[in-house]
């Protein structure tokens, strides 16, 4: 059984010094989140993690999810663990109070996500797919259905789901053909979803699905879908069961990863029509599910960070336990991580671990800030820095964490193969997170067209001169290590403004270039973004390192794994950029034939 | 079902028009290798990797090896598959004609192995591992053992296997402990050796183990170790069966991927010791491993190219088919493959595809000049560059195999993550190949040691000196696709002499730095020696594009997809090479207690 142990030290530093949190803990609603609360939040959801959900990974890897007579099973010890959160009112920790809720901001919460998923993403996927119903019916449902569903579903009683992809429409929503026929107050539902995640299981008495579905006179396309809720038990207003809606999951998925978490194919109204009820208005469904998107892809990107600070930790266990060969320098056989290409992937490994819960806690906390500041111009300019970090986060944790937790096997060596050792279930367990919520291509897309090129690239540049700033004061100073993070910093800040005016340049003339370089992008700017939180942790620590009264191991280990980071990660923006600005002509050359 | 289709064009493109297979049929030894044999050979196995091995692929990975009343049961239809092989006496293609052999160059072996291994690599397997203990027994053995063991080895008669790692000697052979004590003319052998390939299996009536171990009195480390040949069932001179040999299988690995090639724990000598025979002297057996290395490690590096093109035939395959949006300058829905994102990854796919595969066929041909150059200067230069070539091949070639299929798996969208899609079958099997036969690392280690600090990097150099001239002679070309090929060409030589001066600057110094600075380079140096060959390609594609009597669609997109390779990936080498000689100083920075 492989263990999990949550990084409290580095995310607390995270939290506070870089992320804000006590800023936030002073805007109007969060002033309950005070330090002692957070911490004593933090310790024990780190203690179920830790205790109640890493010990159920690999078991329910083994396991996984099986139907028998038309019920979904969880495996052994996934009721119990989700006792143990609906007790603890763990799903509300950011839910609003009047739902019952615990009103923290979200930071915190992704705190806890990221605990969470480190210790068992198939578990977690549960909570947090109804974390995003949620989410859904408090930003677009009407009062009835507020105060029907989000108690229910903010204490665990009931999850949630999310139904978009149908087989013939993926990323493609706008060729959903699932209908929604009006009957009074409700509409009848037809149609069949696939990878609905947690679409059915045994550990909810009730499963709210959020489903999008097209009205019989809808326009086509996009603007023609709506959302509607749809129970699996119907039940009155009091949430008391009336009757099993016509909604059934009629087959599981088998697939490389996350065994343990149900991927349904659900059908609706194989009788007479599956119940439900319209969220706000017809025809506008999309547009709400943006507004969910931004918690959704950030809740992602936390799983890509945590399943890299998991496979990392494993590694890092097995080779400092791991003796083998005696490597330069050492007289005797020692542990392999003294060999310098071990060292080199652990320490690849834990500066981007570090640079991705850096930039993914600093983008929760921008939609903190960005929900909660008093001030309109500063809830705006939070928005727009949440809204271009939001599908970078996504992209670049997820695919810098499928890569951190190949490494974490790599480390392993012939071990790493054998599944009993766990490493590799941490990279078939990541591999889906580039794919789900949008792939890294629509997540790149997004990036391009919504987050850059629909300002003039305004909202990208000011946040670049912010860390062009930061980079020239580093390069001025005398600490070495600063002075060559400041250097590679700024090296990579002007890359990404070439690409940045390539990109808006490019985007009028051959629109197929830029969304070829989508991608490459969203790396570049998640790479230089995550460098410049370590840069500012670096400067934090430098100042700290010398001081008695803080942990000086932390801080120098802080400084020096900012500086791996700058020398060996940042130099990825010149490769990038090449293949943005040069290689986005060569991408579409062949013509089909010739593939 | 997934199907794979032999690249018969660009194979016969490489072979003639880049590893100069014309010119080795004239060397002595292969002057039956005429072009109508090669072709003819090349049909054939293709047929069978088509028609034969790959329908098997994906049903042996689904039902896997069992081990029943200990034997060894491999898949539905391996048996059949086998015979093939055996009828066909393509186990011993590149074998000497007098032990039954065809005696056919090793490039050619090189192509009919990437089918063979893209066709069905758990299968393949087998046949590979038999071509390896014929290669040690070919190079070491005496006459005796030649005359009992080869000929049943290369009609397949027999198979073979290689038994190195123990549970405390994995990549560090020095620390093996199993026992070899003199009987008379044999050996008694006891001890177990874990991760063995075919260990055990019900193809072949006898199973030939290379087995390395310790005598008594044998010094301590790498240089006390001897190879000896331990059959699964003890026989006369001519190879009647006698009585079961001492060795047993104790169990089969649970494993990523591969499933249907059983990874065994090899017990010898459990009763009264294993009957081996000494190959050789004792106490060189590490040398002897040395001898077949560059055929092992040749072979594992076509694995890394083969599981790439076979995942990049499905994605393409799944883009072309899948329709999905409307892209950019697309008026209908059309198939992802138009898609700008979707396009980049096949280009990639693509690109790299044919580089591995001109490199390793070079390096294939470099070692059949190795041994078949009738002037002793020719030989000697020859040897060194396909060892200089070989840990390149091996550990670049694995990379890049696992990333692309990992690729292969992102096409496919939701669907890659279902395991009946097959793309993720790819990914599994791909991911061992990057530690099996010395991980990447020791690759690396090889590179840096002995093929480059050795000879003071003189071999490097002058092949540098090559890719140059070619970088030169292009970038003076009126084409502006040659132009700026030869142009990121040069770059990325440039760099590749920089780190080269780094490594050789730095190696006395701090070698702590140069074995940090290890896989970086190996892949730069893969990345750039790939992008050399696609350089070739492209000078001899622009030639022959505009000429009738060439398929001129064909050369078209060799010079595009090698423009792609260049403006898309040789720029990575200014990315490696700031790990390598910056970011080398830090990797090992931190404390063991601060990882």
């Amino acid at each position: 059984m492989t263990t999990y142990r949550p990084p409290h030290q580095d995310m607390a530093f995270v939290l506070h010094d870089l992320a804000g949190l006590d800023d936030i803990a002073l805007l109007p609603g969060f002033e309950d989140s005070t330090a002692d609360l957070v911490q004593s939040v933090l310790e024990e959801a780190g203690r179920i993690a830790e205790e109640v959900l890493a010990p159920l990974n690999q078991s329910g890897d083994q396991q996984g999810t099986r139907r028998e007579n038309g019920v979904v099973k969880t495996p052994d010890g996934w009721d119990r663990a989700y006792r143990t959160l609906v007790e603890g009112n763990w799903i509300g920790l950011s839910c609003p109070t009047e739902f019952g809720g615990m009103g923290l901001p979200g930071a915190v919460n992704a705190a806890v996500n990221e605990m969470w998923q480190a210790a068992n993403m198939a578990f977690s996927l549960c909570p947090m797919l109804t974390q995003g119903a949620i989410n859904a019916i408090q930003s677009c449902g009407d009062a009835a259905q507020k105060a029907l569903y989000l108690p229910r579903l903010i204490s665990g009683e009931w999850a949630g789901t999310m139904n978009l992809t149908e087989a013939a429409a993926g990323s493609d929503l706008g060729a959903i053909r699932t209908k929604a026929v009006r009957r009074d107050d409700h509409y009848l539902l037809t149609g069949q979803k696939i990878f609905i995640t947690y679409g059915d299981h045994d550990l909810t008495e009730n499963i709210i699905h959020l489903v999008l579905a097209r009205t019989p006179d809808a326009p086509p396309g996009v603007k023609g879908i709506s959302l509607f809720v749809v129970p699996k038990i119907l039940t009155d207003a009091e949430g008391k069961p009336v009757r099993p809606n016509d909604v059934h999951c009629v087959s599981l998925e088998h697939k490389l990863g996350i065994h343990a978490s149900p991927t349904a194919v659900m059908s609706f109204g194989d009788r007479d029509g599956a119940v439900g009820f319209l969220i706000g208005a017809e025809n506008r469904g999309l547009e709400y599910m943006f507004v969910m998107m931004n918690h959704a892809r950030l809740n992602v990107g936390l799983q890509g960070l945590a399943i890299a600070e998991r496979a990392y930790q494993q590694a890092r266990a097995y080779a400092l336990e791991r003796i083998q060969g005696k490597p330069i320098g050492c007289p005797e056989r020692t542990s392999i991580a003294d060999h310098p290409d071990v060292r080199r992937m652990l320490m690849g490994m834990k500066a981007e671990v570090e640079a991705m819960r850096a930039l993914s806690y600093v983008a929760a906390a921008a939609l903190d800030r960005a929900h909660a500041h008093p001030d309109p111009a500063g809830r705006d300019a939070a928005k727009r820095y949440a809204e271009l970090l939001n599908p970078i986060v996504k992209g670049w944790c997820t695919e810098r964490g499928v890569e951190i937790a190949s490494l974490g096997l790599q480390v392993h060596g012939g071990m790493g193969f054998i599944e009993a050792t766990g490493a590799a279930q941490h990279l078939r367990d990541a591999r889906i997170t580039t794919i789900y919520e949008g792939t890294t291509a629509i997540q790149a897309n997004d990036l391009v067209n919504r987050k850059i090129l629909k300002d003039g690239g305004a909202t990208l540049r000011h946040c670049l001169a912010e860390v062009s700033d930061l980079a020239r004061t580093l390069s001025g100073q005398n600490d070495l290590l600063l002075k060559d993070i400041g250097d590679a910093l700024g090296k990579a800040t002007a890359e990404a403004l070439q690409a940045t005016a390539w990109l808006l340049e490019t985007a009028a003339e051959d629109p197929r270039q830029t969304a070829a370089a989508g991608v490459p992008l969203l790396l570049l700017l998640g790479t230089l973004l995550g460098g410049h939180q370590m840069a500012r942790a670096a400067q934090l620590a430098a100042g700290r390192s010398t001081d008695p009264a803080c942990d000086q191991a932390f801080y120098q280990a802080k400084l020096r794994t900012a500086w791996h980071y700058a020398e060996t990660i940042l130099p990825r923006g010149s490769w990038l950029l090449a293949a943005i600005t040069r290689g986005s002509r060569t991408v579409m050359s062949l013509s089909r034939a010739q593939l």
